[in-house]
């Protein structure tokens, strides 16, 4: 299987470059940046110098069709539902890691995202690829989810689909690595401002609540809201998630567990870590892996359950070739089956 | 004014000595450690060089109380309910920093510490250092705060004081630099295993959860529980808590930022942010500061609180000196005026 | 004494405020920004709101020249020798923290910033800062050195003095702190970029190394050239300079020590580690101190100079005002005699 | 082909793992710790849980030769050279990470190691495992440099090979990540006291500059001495190395490199940076690869290399791997090919 890469100077690009190094069939042909065609690469990327020796070429969707079988657009929102368009025209596959074909109900990007939204049928021709519950998996258009949008879903899962927890108790307390934000320059991404910091941003208002509200309410449709929050941490990579509910029924940790363990038995990237234990981190850095580790607390009534992903692996890159994967009828773990970078 | 300090070697007795040298009232006459008699002060602590040059000597009541007019233990809970026996019973001023005196129920010590508590005769003569709250102002022997509960308190006094609340909706999800854990070598203050990590650590079971919820009940006797949890973020100082709460009433942000700035009028170190902006944990940092930030979401009717404080300042040694200052009829900012240092 | 700090929305600026605010003669009656004159000092600073309440205000020599009786520069260079020309011309005086006044030797300036100089008589009437060092100790007009340059020159100084070492030998290799960049955008100052990363840079083309000579020329007119380089290093603050150089005779270690202490004996910033022990980096922090150990290899015939400062403190804001101190009659330590933040 | 790894749990083995994980041809068969026989691996290493599923065993020299080709010691210094000894008498290929088997000159192990030597006849049968200049590469018996000593020696090694520099010169100034110092705890590991600081350590006595002597006597029997320092930056991965040497004769920047680029040809896993280009330490971090960056100064005489390599990859476990392949005549890539992890 051949696949070009828009977008592939950002940090979700070069983490498709890193994943597909290593699967065994699929090559990329073509590599695209839509804002910065005359650098050389190489330059830009010295950790890929010698290694990918592929041009940075402009983006021409003619070319690209005629050489390759797929392309991923890791192109900022705002910019793929420009650059789909030829694509999804031509009947061409796509798996686009942007916020821009995510949200299926009308005025909601225009809403979270203060932009116009692309056309609202093609919107629904794609499939929101939360890989464990793609709706559609043969769909040839993907809308690869966000970082902390996957985090929560999956925190959540089990429980909505159990019926286990009051609706209106759901806490999601969600703290991000810097390299979420890209590689823009701003005084959140500046290091002096950043470096032994911690920073909310984005009160109630950032655009991953819709997106998750959405697939909850796939899961059970009488959730209306959630409390969700956003905090910078002084880390390159990560998302760590302490999500909060209040339970219908009390349970003990071992059951809790194993609720959690027989639901995603058959999801080879969610680990499921055993009572009294709880993800770090680090433990999943450089994967594709999303580790949760879950506890009860009889005086409060509440589970706490913490979540850890790598933003730039289940949180984005990992996840499109997860969804690749599936499309393309090869085993979910082809190119994923490295072991996270530890210490 | 005089004062010793026992446990001068730690982070929060080191923190003392530099709050001490700009305090225009008091003069530290001597210094002490429990563990460490034999090293030279200055070869441990390079940066005091030159500049402290009071011998570390051992730790002998009698002299203590004949030199100086107090004495401040900073040192670890389980050791101040020693070392302060001879102090109590002479009638002599102590501040001690650790858990050894905070909590006044019988048999919440041996639940929490897992050890034997203070005689209980001695934990009643301590008064709850919580500056803004002081019981007994004039009280000989203070217990001051710990860092968590200094920032969870303090979080929370306007709404309960003011019955805005629902009582069983509290989630406090709190994040400690790593200097919280102190000297001490252990696999949680490792570099390699906590830079560019977060881990969650004593599930429920931190020993600060009784008191927080012992101050809480001062406010509000019906408060039975809190969901609290302490994750460690790769920075040294500070303590950063995302406080959660639903409403019994819809506010505005406005509203709820002036209940707060009301309250805290007369509170010089407890700093309301505007509404819609949320501090960040390094602009407290080398200070005495507690600034707070708020928010109300009107989709899940619940309060977001941002607290950050310098868990070796208002966490520890800024507190023990805001209270020795109250104690001592100073003007509570002595010694505690200087700029949080940034960046 | 009253003062006028303008750029005080910088680093440098911003450090000023935290060290006058702790000096016992000095009112800082007015603060100025050449950049920023609209946004609301204490939104863009929340750790200085409510403590810092002057107003930001325009750049108006006439009326700063009315209510003050000293001007500092805070500013980046290429913009000072623009400000502080009404100054001079009004024979009023000006500590500038910016490389606009300090290289002597005509054509310098433009060899090594790339721009125009200020006009040669004002660069004349200039004393460079180096506090321990300074020329003209009544000079009105006070270059404040750079930050390695100070660390080199300080480094060096008993070496050069006593005629000790090859002068062709010398290599310094210097390691600066993030906010050495200022507050400026660049891909150099962006978090996912600079932690857990180092770079050289500016490879023996740094504008501090002709300062750096000129200094070392005053010493040992024979002194030609040195190799010197500038490597960032992930941490906010600090400079930590490694020297290595030839002797001419072999010495002892502890003859080494007690060379520079000597050389420095009066001088209570600079603090020479006893034989076999070298100062790190943090033990400066937040201080005006400049601590250097020292080795001799009898293997190489070197010696081995380990020097570290704050570069905000020693290399900037803390030296500024030991100029001020020294040019108004102060105490040296005036306003500087806070223990450094450790950890 | 079998491989066994004894010290499996400490960062060099777990680094093994990770690499082996992608080697085509190599199958981990057993794994085993000197002194952590009885906790499970997976609850010690969550980053590895349902994806190393060998358990920790015990260390059977039998066994191990029994079910294995080949055994990796990723064990410390002094362990090592007891552990060897039954696979070497028992004619069974050794590849030992750790100083034990590096020195062949009598003497220079008890001086630097102050400790007792292996056996002499053993030391002499083991190959330094300087991966691109081995000398015998048929060997049996391999002791893989250290990760300093890889670093200088691969700076130096055309220089003193082409005899471009005068020998006395030489400077090497050098950079480590905290997981050079392995897991164990001690003050120079704790989070508190390295994050945010740099410390020069074993200044003129660390025990890698007689393992780079040895090699560079082998292209340049002349060479003494070379002055070399170790300081801890506070990053968890990677070695930077500056080294400075006088050139007999000038040369230009783009010779210089030529010079560089000729010399290692042949060699993959060497990327010499153009002209005016110097590696940063993240480019190689999670890679086999060094990274090497040239600069020459004309006033100086000198020139300036500037080296990158992760310790835990060129330094350590990938360069046992480079050396493992070439024992086995496989492609020295194999297992080595992946892209380096970035940001």
């Amino acid at each position: 299987m051949k696949v070009s890469i828009i977008g592939v100077t950002g940090y979700s690009g070069l983490e498709l470059l890193r994943y597909f190094r290593q699967h065994p069939f699929v090559e990329v042909v073509s590599i695209h940046s839509h804002s910065m065609n005359k650098k050389s690469f190489g330059d830009v990327n010295p950790h890929l110098q010698q290694l990918i020796t592929l041009p940075l070429e402009e983006i021409n969707p003619e070319k690209i069709m005629e050489e390759s079988d797929l392309v991923l657009l890791a192109t900022p929102s705002g910019i793929s539902k420009e650059l789909a368009l030829p694509f999804i025209e031509a009947d061409f596959p796509v798996i686009d890691l942007s916020g821009d074909f995510r949200l299926k109900k009308q005025g909601e990007y225009e809403k979270w995202y203060a932009s116009t939204a692309a056309p609202n049928n093609l919107i629904q021709k794609f499939d929101y690829g939360l890989a464990e519950y793609r709706q559609y998996p043969q769909s040839k258009w993907i809308a690869n989810p966000g970082c902390y949008a996957t985090a929560a879903q999956l925190s959540l899962a089990p429980l909505l689909i159990e019926d286990k927890i009051l609706l209106d108790s759901i806490v999601v307390d969600a703290k991000s690595g810097i390299s979420g934000a890209g590689k823009g320059l701003s005084q959140s991404t500046h290091f002096s401002e950043t470096h032994d910091n911690m920073t909310l941003y984005k009160m109630n208002t950032h655009q991953h609540i819709p997106e998750i509200i959405q697939q909850l309410q796939i899961w059970e449709p009488k959730i209306k809201a959630i409390q969700f929050s956003t905090t910078l941490i002084p880390v390159t990579r990560g998302i760590f998630l302490t999500t909060y509910a209040k339970l219908k029924q009390p349970i003990s940790d071992e059951k809790l567990v194993q609720l959690y363990e027989e639901h995603f038995e058959k999801n080879p990237f969610i680990r499921i870590q055993k009572a009294s234990h709880y993800p770090v981190l680090k433990q999943v850095i450089g994967s594709n892996y999303c580790d949760i580790g879950l506890a009860y607390n009889q005086e409060t009534n509440m589970i706490t359950i913490v979540t850890v992903i790598d933003n730039l692996g289940k949180g984005a890159a990992g996840q499109a070739i997860q969804n690749l994967n599936i499309l393309a009828g090869f085993d979910e773990k082809c190119g994923l089956d490295n072991l996270p970078i530890y210490p």
